[in-house]
């Protein structure tokens, strides 16, 4: 465990150990297996049941990340099971939208199957992602995420897109055809979030399975992805030329390089009305992570174009040390804005409120 | 007003209201009204006369920037009214230089009527542009400025100069012909100032007019402009290998992308004896925007190798509170290295000087 | 010198002067020719001899890198001489390795001589490279250390890597070969040291001799040399690919871009168990420089993915006071962390000895 000092992967653990399992004895090779038995013990009891934390750690709104084939069946078991606990899908189409990756033609043919449009060709292919947009949207989705190396975004005539669509059935593609249709699809996203008001996520900037032997060995998404340096200003301008201004789009960027902040985002998101700023994102979401985000941001932004704090964790019991990590960074951040003279304390609570609960809440329209 | 919080400009006007206007009640929607009618008010007085403020903030000196075609007329006027004021024009020639502007061919003209030179072809454009530098000159211009989106620099010979200049004229410019141009035309512009001894100023890395629908409705420079990554070491090294090392040369940089501060910056100008850095410009001439600038750029390149500070501000009466806002940001920056025992007191108290009025006096040759 | 104020050089001088020579008068234009003639005095006692010096700063181990051409006479002499300090060589290959350097001809038949390996084509060069290694191992090297612009690396085919060997041979390299021989040869150093145990170095991001004049008057390597941007996680990846997960590999990585640190480093070495990170090295082995690094790297790497300090100082009585710089700030940053709660005193105690001396001993397998 002596690995983990001064990481976040140990912040987080001695925290839930101690708030969430009431285990405040120290984790180290002596005290390990008795730590590990005592919380096996609790997560067997009603206490400890997936429902029953979601209810005591008082969370009004948890999102799952769905493809864009899914049928949402579980969803449907809970809203048919008379739970209360708010659990939304999201609509995620990364796997039918990326046609470089493995598995994309079965994706296609799944996505004619739930969709109940036969994708035979680049207008098929939009109808059933609309139906699929839809569908979400009935099941209580109010985002869509994508995912992609680059921002990189460009508007293709109907026949480009048509043809590379094409080759990509086929089992053709070439070049450069998976970086443009992606770029494309990006663009036909927010125009379709301008129309059905689902507020569009992006995370850029990720170089993923990085590994080939863990790839081999274990497969995708393995935790073997690695930041690459991220462009905006350039690469997201045809998107924003057409969408920057629409009234009823709410765009919200994600990255993994800190140096975008201050350059490019927080300018661009201070500027164009349709654009948001998500959190710290996987490796900087970490204390630091966040106090980088609020130097580099909010001189410029304003944190009224930011969306507060959101996190993909794949742990539950992590999700209120990690809110309970951002709320004191960014109380930390606006105390120390008061102790400068910068804003007075009634801003201060205002802004603390917004950072901790409004902001997230207002910008995800829940 | 909200919108504002921990943004520089809510902190400009807060201080101007306060020690400018004598407003201390805080803006808001309710007081929104009132403070504006107190501000109208006193700017009808005497005491709010631009000339009365600029004695009152006590300006030692204060320039414009004018285009190359200028005849500087409203500096002939001040000069003739006996106005004690020292207003100095700067040589800004980018209208003429960039041959990729809209309206470049009219600026030409004017160029040949003002300057009395017929620009016909690149010697005469040459030449030209030394008499608008040699009458900026006599007219007090102790500087010029230069933007540019990238620090590309490159030696044309005379005869690529020469064609790239006549295809411009035919309006037939082709593929790169504007950006070799440009990178050309910096490396003159330096030899220019090492002849007739004007401090070039350059500012890189602003893609401006992005958004196409604000300058479709309200045209050029309405603050569309977004920061895009930056290059020094290979880019100015053109420049440099001629002049980096001549003696009646000052090259002062801006830029904004913070990421350069240490890695080229820092280095180039603790290197090159005709390099400066100028401070923070635009989204980074805030708060956290001068705190990175000393955190980064002093330790390598010596306080003495910066120029102090100078703001491009729009609006007359946030001077005073700009200036106000360096010299607290040095002045907790110099006592931090006192504290830390970096620097003593004797020292530190040479430094706040140099870093609030000897350096830029210097530096601009005033 | 008061240029030097707040710059890491003058931090230095001051600390060695009171340190090492006894003079707590402060150094300017009065006081100069003293305090050289006192220096000078001392330098000429037996107390201030070389190895006198190496025994009172209590150096365990010092290091030299040395040409792959090099006999090692002086490390020969020294270990004849009978005195017990421990001096070890390093091998660094650059000369032979760089086909674009001037003279890299000579040097590879230097390399024939001292190997005695005819170098006449690819394999018969690297049995040379195998040969030397042993030798320098047999020296008692624990360590390679290879210098490139970027981390550029790719897997030749046997038949391109001879193909391009010959071009160089004969004087004819062409367009690219350089940048790819070298990026090859990277991963065959990667290769031999996970064969030979020797921990491989890399230094990525200097652009070298950047000022013409300097290198016409006083020839390579005269402080001339500018970082440039760096990028790894695409460039190391054939590399990677190959040796990431190679158990007896140990790569350690320094370069000259301080975006690279959160962004590519922490992340790669936190994931592959080959890699660890170098402590700040050239412009930004500074106060600030160690404060960014552990910033920035050490909540995604750990600090036991980092190996410690060392530099590459060329001024021996440096050697104390850039340790103890690095110590202060090392152990600055662990007080932060127990003062914050984030680790107790007893892991802080652990982290401060292996920062200082632990983790530097273990990495450079000493």
């Amino acid at each position: 465990f002596h690995l983990f000092r001064a990481t976040p992967t140990g912040m987080w653990l001695v925290d839930e150990l101690h708030d969430l399992f009431g285990i405040s004895e120290k984790l180290n090779g002596a005290s390990g297996q008795a730590i590990y038995d005592a919380i096996n013990a609790k997560l067997g009891t009603p206490e400890f049941g997936p429902r029953r934390m979601f209810e005591r750690f008082n969370v009004e709104a948890l999102t799952t990340t769905d493809p864009a084939t899914s049928t949402l069946a579980e969803h449907k078991a809970i809203r048919e099971s008379g739970w209360g606990g708010r659990i939304l899908p999201t609509f995620r189409p990364d796997a039918v939208v990326n046609i470089d990756m493995d598995g994309w033609r079965q994706e296609i043919d799944r996505l004619s199957q739930v969709s109940g449009v036969t994708v035979r060709d680049y207008p098929s292919f939009i109808q059933a992602l609309e139906q699929r947009r839809a569908f979400f949207k009935a099941m209580g989705a109010t985002a869509t995420d994508h995912a992609a190396l680059t921002a990189h975004t460009q508007i293709l005539n109907g026949r480009e897109a048509a043809t590379i669509f094409q080759r990509a059935l086929a089992g053709k593609t070439t070049g450069d055809d998976a970086r443009r249709f992606t770029g494309h699809l990006l663009v036909e996203m927010a125009r379709m979030s301008s129309e059905d008001g689902l507020v569009m996520q992006l995370h850029i900037g990720s170089y993923r399975n990085h590994n080939p032997e863990i790839y081999r060995r274990f497969g995708r998404d393995m935790g073997a992805d690695i930041p690459v340096a991220a462009e905006f200003t350039r690469s997201l301008k045809p998107l924003l030329d057409r969408f920057g201004n629409a009234p009823n789009l709410t765009l919200i960027l994600f990255n993994l390089d800190e140096t975008t902040y201050g350059r490019e985002l927080a300018p661009l998101a201070g500027h164009y009305p349709a654009l948001r700023l998500g959190p710290p994102w996987w490796f900087f979401d970490s204390l630091n992570g966040i106090r980088h985000f609020f130097d580099k941001v909010m001189e410029t932004a304003g944190i009224y174009n930011t969306v507060g704090f959101n996190d993909d964790t794949r742990a539950f019991p992590s999700i209120p040390t990690r809110h309970e990590l951002w709320r004191r960074a960014a109380c930390d951040w606006v105390a120390g804005l008061v102790v400068q003279g910068i804003v007075d304390e009634e801003d201060a609570s205002a802004m603390a409120h917004a950072l901790a609960y409004g902001l997230a809440k207002k910008a995800y329209r829940l």
